[in-house]
């Protein structure tokens, strides 16, 4: 349903890039859920612009909560909050008016809203929006962490610069350290020399983009529906929501094309009483229900469009060629800013799912008197 | 939801592998739309089993179809059909009582619905359940040729044999030699490899899976919805209910990871009046709004679960390991025939997002008197 | 949605009069359930016409489960059936083509669909889809009485004859003597009246309607959502598709326009510890949430439109006024079988708000093994 | 879906009676609508608490939009607004901790929300959420008045008291007269005798509810949808949301239980080349789709429960019986302010109906420039 996601959570989203605010509301919001503020002034942290390799406009974008949070725990009903826009500069567009940012959704907009959007830096289609989706996901990051759950992303690769890969014997310690990273890597020189490759690609007026790798561990057999309601749907239909996310694949994803299916296949196996598979091609899911390994998913990013150099495009409101240089406040990447959204997407997609399995008193407890 | 999906035109699906008979339910139908039988056929036929590269399990598959249609004409209330399972044979499945064959769902589906659930097969998670998906999305199919769109897939790798790639300045013609094969490639030599390579891969009781390449045609700019029903997110979602599909990216995908911003972006251009971009990185699609362009798409899909070779698993009942050689009918590929599969899910997501935009009297007409 | 009901557990109805075959997906349906399938054909044959007071078409219209049930337990997977039409008579129909029966929907169908559908006996929009809501609703009226849930209906008023009213001090006794009668009055005289009633209106080519009064039993407090899904919400939009019903009251219903606060509202005491109101004028609903109270609510039914009597109207495809009498087989009456299904319709609810609250294991239970 | 309403155009409702803000978010809003302010400030007036019959607790209650609009016309992103809760008195309620009000949601969202919800003023079961949905409502009221729809509604009655009826002859008229009415009656002798009763009982510590009796022209025939989307559905549903609507009936609703199918059916007729019905009892629906006739149905008001009268109730808490006598600033009646809602949600959901008809581009247009 275009600007709300989720069967039994749900959240809606509102706002455009320079308008008044963005924000969301979070329904069918467990009761008695205490909201952890510091986990969510750290992702929120996490996905500011900040440093060298991100843009220079500055928020602090802490929401303002307008209901459905008394005494820092939630009431079970609506959960709304607002983000302000504060930091707008609507001049940095004015020459853009009517020009179509190439791989900009300026054009798409156009058509689908009739000249009636606001174009200025994106609008609805801005990535400032994932702000409130990461607002929305870290109070139900907070929920999933009391049951157990935990999610981490890193940066698997960027240009041709790879990063160490997950080591599934030892995913709870490094999640728990991307968790408090800014710009999550596994290994810190590789960290660098990304950083490197993006400060040069903004020196050159360019940008670039990379591979975001998840991990969650903590989540029950189980979980997921059958058909249409897989957690590969449902965590897929989430990522591309995100602004400049064009592919996931699961487990061994795009690699499956070259194995064999003895390869392919996790085999089961029991330990310590409990059924676990001895490899994890299929990323914790078979036939789109969680099978108690790890959900393993990768994303590519693409490079952010709005770069200086100089682009062939159109006025389509004259209906003919021009050539653009963006100038203004921009990212040369956002990959390392996008990661911690696509975390708070997954617990949004997570916590939906439990409830749906488990009911809406899973989450949560009773009022201590 | 479960087994439904869609905004305005739904797909409920239903139906176990050795149950009496799987069949679906599509709501929102327009009415006065002429179905087109022949096109229904060949697509029921392109999923078939056939031949060597495929199960020795043969149905005819064709829907009877219970309410909505008059005449051959769509009434625009619910048209429901069935299709029985006819050739089945129980037996193949009776030492895998309580054996969870790697790589398929027969563990978590035992752990979702508590050991009520029919795993014969399968049962709901079955690849049979394509069937009813075909016939659905060939319905849609026909409605979108009406508009001019048309939906082409090949297999553009399996193993390491790839296949030419589609060609953007010939694309009709390609996706009309593609509609009428059913080993579905554009080079007829890379086409016998791959089917040399399943073969191979049976007689040592193995299997294979492969990548499917989608482009899709004749679709206006400004279909799709932002955030959560972008276009990507709503074909996403439909494609990870097709059993063994464990990846999708559009366009450029997983490549985007290496190229900077000044490669990445589409350059927007007027040609003979109409905008267009000049190169198709974004597969047709800024966000996640439809550009004009060719939609286009890639598939994973893994090697077929079902081998006969020897594998370690546990019996869930008795909650011990144990060996496996499954024995039966089973395919030792399924990417020639998921790629129809795939063709009917877009022209379902197609179908709806264009009702979506244009409502419901879009497609179908005034009954002629 | 159109022909889809429900949040978590979802009817998706579809099938015409003089079609192939009526029938319905039930899906989120619970695993583990056995089918109380005395209940269903008890339930189906209280639907069915029988004796002076309904129509001579006779069908056995038990329903033919394709999928979703294994050795007579729900299985979790979506639960299909078909109930064929077997007794169709399209010539008593065939004077009628074009001809806009008052009261029914065949113009307003016509007009909706442009002139494709079917519309013999109603077509779609026939009550003979109300065998379908009916055992889909028997499904999920025995988990309800496994729950200790009961849901009784009678006869309130027809013409001017009034049965005596439910009596809140032994509603159960009531509503299992109401669940076993085929005319359900609690006043059995005054069920003989009624259908004196009808028989002479019948004999005058003419029909009744009536009131129908419904009460539930073992309802915990806390079910249902606040706005949009109260339990009102959710119980009238499904009465609403019941054909022939026209308003529904809860509680006092439209007796509050003449009732003072004071008298209103229902006074809370403590009885065994548990919280009760000493009067039900809210119908056991506070703000949309069960309070634990018997849930109490009234429908209209209008008179059965099909009446051999001369009635003005309109041939809509020639566009010019006509007279029409009715013939063939058809109801002096539905109210005595519309009970049922308001009956299968309240379970259909109740099942879903229950699973909302309490998830998908809430009802059925782990296989024995 | 809890605090959405609505299929192609929804509605999302949050906020408490004694939090930060209520407020809503409208989304799948056409684009290029004009919104219609002084509409929208009379409709929001209209509901305000005025004069001897309504509370003292007055607040401006203006929607302050944060997203959505641009220059007065709508973007096609969604309209998110907040409407703050300034004038707020906690101190009324420190003696209602834990003591549920007879007939309020107090006691049952305590259930609900396992004592974790904001009771202050009702929370979010208050009527005050109604400003938000009278906001939304007015939007899309000013869409329909675009196509020539207008809804209208008045107190039909009021303890003993009846307005005059609507006069299906001139019910234009008649509507923009109610349109721009305070105390929305007809009669406005019989609206003295109303008031006067209110005041009455005031004086007596007690409070009146009442019935409101709603006709809307002007909407095509062909609108809604079979089964569970029917026109009567989707207003009835939407109708219960609103606090204290306790009954619905459409047409000759419960008058329909003593009549003859001969008096009940609505002969059809040709009038100026259009179908007409000759009487309208039906209420303008037929099998739930619209037939081009006055769309007609009544509502009942409950009598307001915060009454000052000594009750008997509980205290939830402690689980004991108390007594309970309500001071504070409450409304003697709210039929009178709660009869713009009634038309606020007639609003949604007719426009809604209408999006599902004819498409997302039916209201609005291109942006001029």
């Amino acid at each position: 349903m275009k600007n709300t996601i989720g069967n039994n959570l749900t959240v809606t989203l509102f706002g455009e890039s320079h308008g008044t605010a963005i924000g969301a509301v979070i329904d069918g919001m467990p009761a008695g859920v205490k909201i952890d503020y510091e986990l969510l002034a750290e992702m929120m942290g996490q996905r500011k612009a900040a440093g060298a390799v991100s843009t220079a406009r500055h928020e602090e974008d802490l929401p303002e909560f307008l209901s459905g949070i008394k005494n820092g725990v939630s009431e079970g009903t609506p959960i709304a909050f607002v983000i302000p826009n504060k930091n707008v500069r609507d001049k940095d567009y004015s020459e853009l008016e009517n020009i179509a940012r190439p791989g900009h959704a300026d054009y798409t907009g156009h058509i689908k809203y009739r000249g009636n959007e606001d174009a200025l830096g994106g609008g609805h289609f801005s990535g400032r929006l994932t702000a409130a989706l990461t607002a929305a996901g870290a109070i139900c990051y907070g929920m999933l962490k009391e049951k157990g759950i935990a999610i981490g992303t890193h940066i698997a690769r960027l240009k041709d610069i790879e990063d160490d890969p997950f080591d599934e014997t030892k995913l709870n310690e490094q999640i728990e350290l991307l968790n408090h990273k800014n710009f999550a890597v596994l290994n810190d020189d590789k960290g660098e020399a990304m950083i490197a490759a993006i400060v040069e690609a903004r020196s050159e007026g360019d940008s670039l983009g990379g591979i975001l790798d998840t991990a969650i561990t903590g989540l029950d057999a189980g979980v997921g529906e059958p058909e249409f309601d897989s957690l590969e749907s449902l965590l897929a239909h989430a990522m591309f929501s995100i602004p400049a996310v064009k592919g996931i694949e699961f487990g061994a994803g795009f690699r499956f094309a070259d194995m064999y299916g003895s390869e392919a296949n996790d085999p089961f196996a029991m330990q310590d009483g409990k059924v676990v598979t001895t490899t994890n091609n299929n990323g914790g899911i078979n036939g789109g229900i969680s099978n108690g390994m790890p959900i393993r998913f990768r994303l590519v990013i693409k490079p952010t469009p709005s770069i200086s150099k100089l682009q062939h495009t159109i006025n389509y409101a004259a209906k003919k060629e021009t050539e653009l240089s963006i100038s203004g406040r921009h990212d040369p990447a956002v990959i390392h800013r996008a990661r911690v959204v696509v975390e708070a997407m997954s617990a949004i997609v997570l916590a939906d799912a439990l409830i749906t399995r488990y009911g809406s008193l899973y989450f949560g407890k009773e009022k201590e008197v």
